[in-house]
C-alpha cells in the first residue's frame, strides 16, 4: 500500500473516529486524546492531518456535506419533477442522519459552528440553492405555484428541515423524523402547490415516504 | 442586605456571567474559571451555587424559558385572538433572542443540550402546548381551519421557529430574523387559515410586525 493511500485512509479513520467521539460527548467536551483513541491513531498522526479540533470539525462538516449534497445532485441529475425531488431529498437526508455517523455529527457540528472562528454558512447556502432549483423545476412542470417567492420558500424549507431534525433529535433521538417530515410537508404543500394540482399532489409526501419504505 | 438576598443576587450574577461566557465561546469550550471571571465571583461562590457546568447550563435554560414562557402566558391572559397571539409570540421571542443575553444563551444551550446527561425536552414540549392552545383559540374564533391537525401543526410551528432562529443566527447573527419569520408565516398561513378568512388574514404577520416596530 503506498504511503499516499495510507495517509488518505488514516485521514478517513480520524474523521470517522472524531465523528463518533463528538456524537457521544459533544464537540466542546471532547478532547483530542479521546479522538485519537476513538480513531485508533496516535496523537502524532492526528496532528499531522489536523492542526486543531476546529479543523477536524470543519473536515467532518465537509465530509457530511459532500455525502448529503451528492444525494441532492443525484435527484437533480435524474430529472425527477421538482416537487417530488424536493420532498424525496428531505427523506433521504433524514435516512443519512439516522444511518451515517459522519452525517449526524456533521449536521450537529454545523449547528454548533456558530461559535467557530470561521462561521460555517456554506451548507445552509448550498441547500437553499438546491431547494430553489427544485422549486423552479416544480414551477416549470406546473406542480408549484408560479406566484411563489422561490428564494424565500427555499430559505424557509432549509430552516424548517433544520428545526425538524433538531427537535426530533432532542425528543426522540430522530426516531420520529420521517413522521415529522410528513407533517412538515402537510403544512407547506398548501403554500407550494399550484392551483389545480392540489388533488394530484396533496398525498405526494405520504406516497414518497411509503415508496421509500418499500410499502 | 440579608444573606439570603445576597445569595439570590450572586446566583443571578453567575447566570448572567455564564450566559455571556457561553455565548462568546460556546458551552463546551468555556471553563468554570472563565465563568467565575465573567460573573465577577470567586470559584468558591460559583461551586456553592452550581456543582457542575451542566447544572449552570440547565439553570440558564430555566431562566430563559421562564422569561420566554412569561411572554407567552401574557398573550394567553390578554385573550388575543389565537392566530394573532401565535404570530405575535414568534416576534416577541425573536426580540428576546436579540435583546436578552440569557435568552439567546438559553436557546442555544437548549439546542446543544442533546449531549447533556439529562435531556432538555421541557421547553420544546411547553412551546408545543402553548402553540396548541393558540391554534385551538384560533379555531374557536373562526380564524384557523377547523380541519387542522392541531397537535402536528403545533409541533411543526415549534420546530420551524427553532430552525429559523438557528439559520438566522448562523447566516446573519439574527439580524434578519424578523424578515425570516414573516416569510415563515407566509408559508404557513395557507395551511392554517380557515376558508373564507384568507382575505382578512393573509397580511396579518406583516401587520403585526409593523405594529410592533411602531410603523
Amino acid at each position: 500500500m503506498s504511503q499516499q493511500v495510507r495517509a488518505i485512509e488514516t485521514r478517513a479513520a480520524i474523521i470517522r473516529g472524531a465523528a463518533a467521539a463528538f456524537e457521544q460527548r459533544g464537540y466542546g467536551s471532547t478532547s483530542l486524546a479521546q479522538v485519537s483513541g476513538a480513531a485508533g491513531v496516535t496523537k502524532g498522526a492526528l496532528y499531522f492531518h489536523f492542526d486543531s479540533k476546529e479543523a477536524l470539525a470543519v473536515a467532518i462538516i465537509a465530509a457530511q456535506h459532500a455525502a448529503s449534497a451528492a444525494a441532492g445532485q443525484k435527484l437533480l441529475d435524474d430529472n425527477y419533477p421538482g416537487l417530488h425531488a424536493l420532498v424525496s431529498m428531505s427523506y433521504e437526508l433524514a435516512r443519512q442522519l439516522r444511518d451515517d455517523l459522519v452525517v449526524s455529527a456533521g449536521i450537529r457540528l454545523t449547528i454548533e459552528a456558530v461559535n467557530f472562528s470561521t462561521p460555517v454558512a456554506g451548507p445552509y447556502l448550498d441547500w437553499m440553492v438546491a431547494c430553489e432549483e427544485f422549486l423552479r423545476r416544480g414551477i416549470a412542470s406546473g406542480d408549484v405555484n408560479p406566484k411563489l417567492d422561490v428564494s424565500a420558500a427555499a430559505h424557509f424549507c432549509t430552516a424548517a428541515f433544520t428545526g425538524v431534525q433538531v427537535v426530533s433529535d432532542v425528543l426522540t433521538k430522530r426516531a420520529d423524523i420521517d413522521q415529522r417530515l410528513t407533517e412538515m410537508w402537510a403544512m407547506l404543500l398548501p403554500a407550494l402547490v399550484a392551483p389545480g394540482r392540489w388533488e394530484d399532489l396533496k398525498d405526494l409526501p405520504e406516497r414518497i415516504r411509503r415508496e421509500r419504505a418499500g410499502l
